[in-house]
C-alpha cells in the first residue's frame, strides 16, 4: 500500500507523518515547492506543533516524500484529500481547490483505489461534487470500481498529533463497500470509527464545530447580561458549573474552523440559531469597539493578533476585524504578538508596533497571550482582557 | 434556632426535611390545609421523591411541624422562603405568592433575623422587590437590623434529596455581612459557597436553565437539520461526542424551570440567542404536528402527558400544547400515562383514553416513558419517538 496525501497544511502535514509514522509510504502533495523542500530535508515548517518535528526529521524525503507534482502520486492506491476550504465575503465555501485537487486524482485514480475526502466540508460534498468529478475525470465508477469515502480531520494546531491516538477517527464511504474499505485502511495508522455513510461523518464535524459556536455565543451573551446587571461573569459561570452545565469561555471566536463550518448549514437551510449564534459571535468587536469609546483617548493597542495564542494564523481573526473597526473610528491602533516581528505587524497587520504599554489610553487583550501577564497587570483599569487572563 | 421554610412543594418540603434531619426545628408553611395534616401524621405528599418519605415519616409532626398559618413561625430566627413563581401568558412573572409570604415575613421578622429566599427569581429581585417589602412591613433595615440572602434551590424532583449532598448551595447576601450570615446558616444542613451578592446567586441560577435551554434547542435545531439530510441524527449525536461536544437529547422542553427561566433575562435585556432558542423550544409541538400532517388518518394517540415521565405534573407539559394543538386541526386525540387513571386523563388533558395501540393512526411518544416500550415497539412504524425510547 501507498498513500497520497493532497494539502501538507496544518492539518495535512500532521496526518502525512502520522501515516509515515506507521511504515506506510507516503506521496505528500502541496503547490509550496520551498515547502516540499524543507520536508524533504527533514525540517518542519510547522513548529507549534508538538511532535511534528521528529516526525518530519525521521521520515522526511524518505517514507515521506513531499512533491508539486501530483503525477508523482501515480503509484498510490489511497489518495487522501485534505486542503483548505475558505468561505468568501458571501459566506459561500470556494471549491476551487477542492476540485482542482479531485481533477488531478481523477486522473491518476485506478480500479480498486481508495479516495478521501478529510476537509470540512457541507453535507453531501462527498455523494455528489467529489463523486462526480472524480467519475469524469477516471471514466470509473465511484463505489464500483474505485471506493470513496469521507473521514473528517479533527485538527487543533498544538495537539493534532495527540489527536489522532486520542480521538476517534470517523469514517464513512458513499456505499457499504466503501466504508469496509477505508475502515481496513485507516486502522493502520488511527482509531477508525465507523458510521453510517459519508454524510453522517460530515454532519458530525460540522456539528462539532456549531456546538462550541452556539455556546461560545451563549457565553457572549451571558457577559453582556452579566455588565449589564453589574455582575462578574467569571465567578457567576464558576457559581453556575455543574455536571449538567459547562458555560464555555467567552470571547472572539477565529481560525479556519468554527466561524466557517456553521455557514454550510446555513447557507443551505433554515437554522435560525445557528445563524444567530454566528453572528452574535461576529458582532463581537462591534462589542469591544463599544467600550472602548467610552473611554476618552484616541490611543489604542491591541495585544494578540493571530486568531488564537500560540498559532501564527491571520486566517478569520477578530483581530483584524477590530482594527478595521476601530481604524474607520479614526483611533490610532498600535499592536503586539508574540509570534509576529514588528516588520510583520505593520505590513501584515497595518499597525503600528507597540512597545510601551504605558503610553496607550486602552490595550484590548484579544487571546490568552499570558506572556505580557505581568506587564498588563501593573495598567489592569485600562485593559479590557477579553478571555480573563489577568484574572 | 429555629427555621421557617414558606413554601412545601417539590422544592421545599424535600428542603425542610432535609433541614429537620440536621436536627434544627423548623416550621412548614404551606396554604394547603390537607398537606400540612399529611406531613405532621408523618405521610409524604411528594412519593416520586425518593428518600422523602423516611425523613417526613421520622421527622413529620416533630422536628418537622407544617402548618397553614404563618404566625406560627414567630419564634424563628431564620426565614426561607420557597414558594413557586409562575409566569402568566405574556411571560412575565406573577411575583403575588411571594408577595405574599414576603409580607407575612415582614410582619414577624425580628432583630437579627436571617430571610433567604430560594425560588428562581429575576435578576436583582432579592435586593430590590423582597427587601422593599420586608423593611416596609418589618419597620427594620434589611442587611443592618435583619439579614438578608438569596440562595437558589437545585431541586429537581426525583433527585432532590441527593442534590442537597452533591450540588454546591449558592449563597450571597444583599451585603457582605448577610453573606456570611447565610453561610454560617448553610453550613449545618448544606454544602454552601459563598458568591459576592445575592444577585450573582440570582443570574447563576437563570444560566444553568438557560444554558440547558439553548443546548437542546440546538439539538433540536440539528434533529431538523439531520432529518433533512436523512441522516439519523441520534448517530451523528454520539459520532460527533468528545470531550469539546456534547449536543444534548432533543425534544420537548416542560417543567417549572426551563421554559420560564428564559423569560426572566429575554423580558429585560437584549438577548437575541436565548430568545431564538426558547421560541424553537415552544415551537417543537408544531414540528411534531407537521410531521402527523404527513400521515393519512385522524386518530392521534399521546403517550407520556405529564410534563417529565415519573412527575405527575402538568405543569408546562408539552403534551398540553400538542393536544390544543391538535384538537384545533381536527384530530380524535387519545392519551395515556401511567401516572395519571383513565378519569384524570379524559378531565385534565380532555382527551379519551388510549387503550388500544393499534386502532391509532400514529402515536406520539412524548416522553422517556419506558414502560410501554415492548408494546410501542411492536408498531414502531406508526410511532413518532420524540425522545428515541424505542431505540
Amino acid at each position: 500500500m501507498k498513500i497520497s496525501v493532497t494539502g501538507l497544511g496544518k492539518a495535512g502535514l500532521p496526518l502525512a507523518a502520522v501515516i509515515a509514522d506507521s511504515g506506510i509510504d507516503v506521496i505528500g502533495i502541496d503547490l509550496d515547492k520551498q515547502k516540499c523542500q524543507m520536508i524533504n530535508k527533514g525540517y518542519n515548517p510547522i513548529k507549534e506543533e508538538p511532535g511534528l518535528s521528529e516526525l518530519i526529521k525521521k521520515h522526511g524525503g524518505k517514507k515521506l516524500k513531499a512533491t508539486s507534482n501530483p503525477e508523482n502520486a501515480k503509484k498510490c492506491n489511497v489518495h487522501i484529500v485534505i486542503v483548505p476550504l475558505f468561505i468568501d465575503e458571501n459566506k459561500k465555501p470556494d471549491f476551487s481547490l477542492l476540485k482542482k485537487a479531485f481533477e488531478n486524482i481523477g486522473k491518476l485514480a485506478k480500479k480498486n483505489d481508495l479516495v478521501v475526502l478529510e476537509t470540512t466540508v457541507p453535507v453531501r460534498t462527498t455523494e455528489t461534487f467529489v463523486k462526480d468529478l472524480l467519475e469524469k475525470h477516471s471514466g470509473l465508477r465511484a463505489g464500483i470500481d474505485f471506493y470513496l469515502a469521507y473521514s473528517p480531520e479533527r485538527i487543533m494546531t498544538g495537539y493534532s498529533i495527540s489527536r489522532f491516538k486520542d480521538f476517534p477517527k470517523l469514517v464513512g464511504g458513499i456505499n457499504k463497500i466503501s466504508t469496509e474499505k477505508i475502515f481496513a485502511v485507516y486502522k493502520k495508522f488511527a482509531k477508525p470509527v465507523k458510521v453510517s455513510n459519508s454524510r453522517t461523518a460530515e454532519l458530525a464535524k460540522i456539528a462539532e464545530g456549531v456546538y462550541r459556536d452556539v455556546n461560545i455565543a451563549l457565553a457572549n451573551e451571558l457577559f453582556k447580561v452579566s455588565e449589564k446587571y453589574d455582575i462578574n461573569f467569571w465567578e457567576m459561570k464558576e457559581a453556575a458549573k455543574h455536571q449538567y452545565c459547562n458555560i464555555l469561555e467567552p470571547g472572539n471566536v477565529g481560525g479556519h474552523c468554527i466561524p466557517v463550518y456553521p455557514w454550510f448549514l446555513i447557507n443551505e437551510l433554515k437554522v435560525p440559531l445557528i445563524k444567530t449564534a454566528r453572528i452574535l459571535n461576529e458582532d463581537i468587536t462591534e462589542y469591544y469597539a463599544k467600550k472602548i469609546e467610552k473611554i476618552r483617548g484616541k490611543r489604542i493597542g491591541i495585544v494578540g493578533l493571530s486568531y488564537r495564542e500560540g498559532v501564527k494564523e491571520k486566517a478569520y481573526s477578530m483581530s483584524i476585524d477590530l482594527i478595521k473597526l476601530l481604524k474607520k473610528k479614526s483611533y490610532d491602533v498600535y499592536g503586539l504578538d508574540p509570534l509576529y516581528t514588528k516588520q510583520e505587524i505593520e505590513k501584515e497587520f497595518g499597525v503600528k508596533y507597540l512597545d510601551n504599554f504605558s503610553k496607550m489610553d486602552v490595550i484590548i487583550l484579544m487571546n490568552k497571550e499570558f506572556k505580557y501577564k505581568n506587564r498588563l497587570k501593573k495598567i489592569k483599569g485600562k485593559v479590557v482582557d477579553v478571555k480573563n487572563v489577568l484574572g
